[in-house]
């Protein structure tokens, strides 16, 4: 990318973010819009029409973006960098195109081969990864485990400040589907799942080995022979789902040193996935989710500005 | 009960199924109506009019049933007795009422506590496994497994004729949340999942201990960067389900001889399942689930009136 002002974009799924930085990476001016799913089919037209103002201000300004706009229903498909990958990997492997005069880089996604030769993939977490090793420097040394919970959460093991592998929990997907969909989401409208003794219940068992399908069904019997409350089986219900997504993300850091696992997540959800961790004898430290995308886009463009790219 | 023309019911969520049987059990008619979920608080009302032309015929009728019609939403509530239990358990805790002159005597739900004192329920499996011992009386002697899959696959440890232990799978239900509801289910419309090589890669996935939350997503990372069809991702997916149903379940049987699962199923779910269980290195042997609610409530009966109850 050249110097001078640009654009950095999250295009997610559901949202697109956009920033009008200076040269030095000053934020200078935001615009917000429509997500990939929602502008699928319509990109370019929404991208020229949130970034008109600052087009006509400045010119044609390079424009660095990541998430799913990279996807196959984005705009133009950037294909996955399979792992190890760090930030001078994924800046050599941008995504190149012009679109009304405006250069264009997206950032790959990550694919990886986990245990047993199963593929993963993720796309935009890739960047926010990299935003919380420049925020966390001393993250850039040794193995760490990140996990940044969502609909689907994502546990990355980095290496010297490398992602080694990454692995996807179905945890907020599947939360969400057994809340709203099944017979044991009944009587939990208006209720929020909340740290306590039903939720440390949840995720002791899901730690215990025992199949989840065996387990699920226990946030109804409880209720039925129990007198277990609709408040507290949903707050055992989410110990289920999450206490399984931590057993599942622990397990990529057998045989490594027990640090304290980074979660990048809302304030809540840092709350709930801390006191999994402590069940499971383990420590959490929450990072705030907030501009770690631009904190990555920004070092994506050092280093393509560092290697000439 | 006394002796006599009597009704035998199966009345369950989504059906309600009456035979009319002489004294001997031999069935002189049958009858069908709804569920007890669409004809919750007109219980009575829809029983006397399904049995109105038997009744008018044989005058009031002794009447025994199974299913939901004991549960909260039923017509009278009746009790989960606690494992161990056989027939003459059941039999002996039958819940009686009378309506409009005619005597009703209602099967109790099954309750338990199955590993870490976690409580389960069954409401209306407990008289079909009654159908089943009578039909394979070699199963009233020693340790067997009986599964029956279904919406919430009910995994039964019997010993020597006694129901000793339970525990549920939410199976059925999950997988067709995840397949209606979720990202993974895109694309499969009209498909049906398949036993073959995606099917068992999705059990030997599920009985390798991995969290089911890190398996789900590989549905969909498997479409991505594998080329699976939407066909294979339907089988896969169907098989982490089934498979870890499947792992529930045989821990139930640990220390336990390795004798062939019997499953109780269409002949569809029966080949999923001995699929699964081959993978597990274990047999199954399929019954088919016809009238076994029908030959329960019969034993059900003859023990009444072997006991005087």
């Amino acid at each position: 990318m050249r110097r001078g002002p640009f654009i950095a974009g999250d295009w997610g799924t559901s949202n697109l973010r956009l920033w009008l930085c200076a040269d030095d990476g000053t934020v200078l001016d935001r615009a917000e819009g429509p997500g990939v799913a929602a502008a699928t089919g319509r990109l370019e037209t929404v991208f020229l029409y949130a970034t008109g103002t600052w087009r006509a201000a400045h010119g044609p300004l390079p424009t660095l973006m990541c998430g799913m706009v990279g996807s196959t229903i984005g705009w133009v498909e950037a294909a996955y960098h399979p792992c190890p990958a760090d930030v001078r990997s994924l800046a050599t492997g941008l995504t190149r195109f012009t679109a009304a005069g405006t250069e264009i880089a997206i950032v790959p996604g990550l694919s990886t081969r986990t245990a047993l030769d199963a593929p993963d993939v993720m796309r935009g977490e890739e960047t926010q990864i990299l935003g919380v090793l420049a925020s966390r420097p001393e993250l850039a040394e040794g193995h760490h485990l990140l996990c940044l919970p969502g609909t689907h959460a994502k546990w990355a093991l980095l290496n010297d400040g490398r992602v080694e592998n990454f692995q996807t929990g179905f945890t907020g997907e599947l939360f969400a589907l057994l809340r709203q969909h099944s017979v044991l989401g009944r009587g939990t409208d208006g209720l929020q799942p909340q740290v306590g003794p039903a939720f440390t219940l949840g995720v002791e068992r899901a730690l215990s080995g025992i199949s989840l399908s065996h387990l699920l069904f226990q946030a109804r019997s409880r209720q039925l022979l129990d007198g277990m409350n609709a408040q507290d089986a949903l707050s055992f219900l989410s110990g289920l789902v999450i206490g399984g997504d931590v057993a599942g993300g622990l397990a990529m850091m057998a045989g490594l040193p027990d640090t304290p696992v980074i979660l990048v997540a809302s304030p809540a959800l840092i709350q709930s996935y801390q006191a999994a961790l402590s069940v499971a004898g383990r420590g959490g430290i929450g990072l705030d989710g907030g501009d770690l995308a631009l904190a990555g886009l920004l070092s994506i463009r050092a280093a393509t500005l560092a290697g000439n790219l």
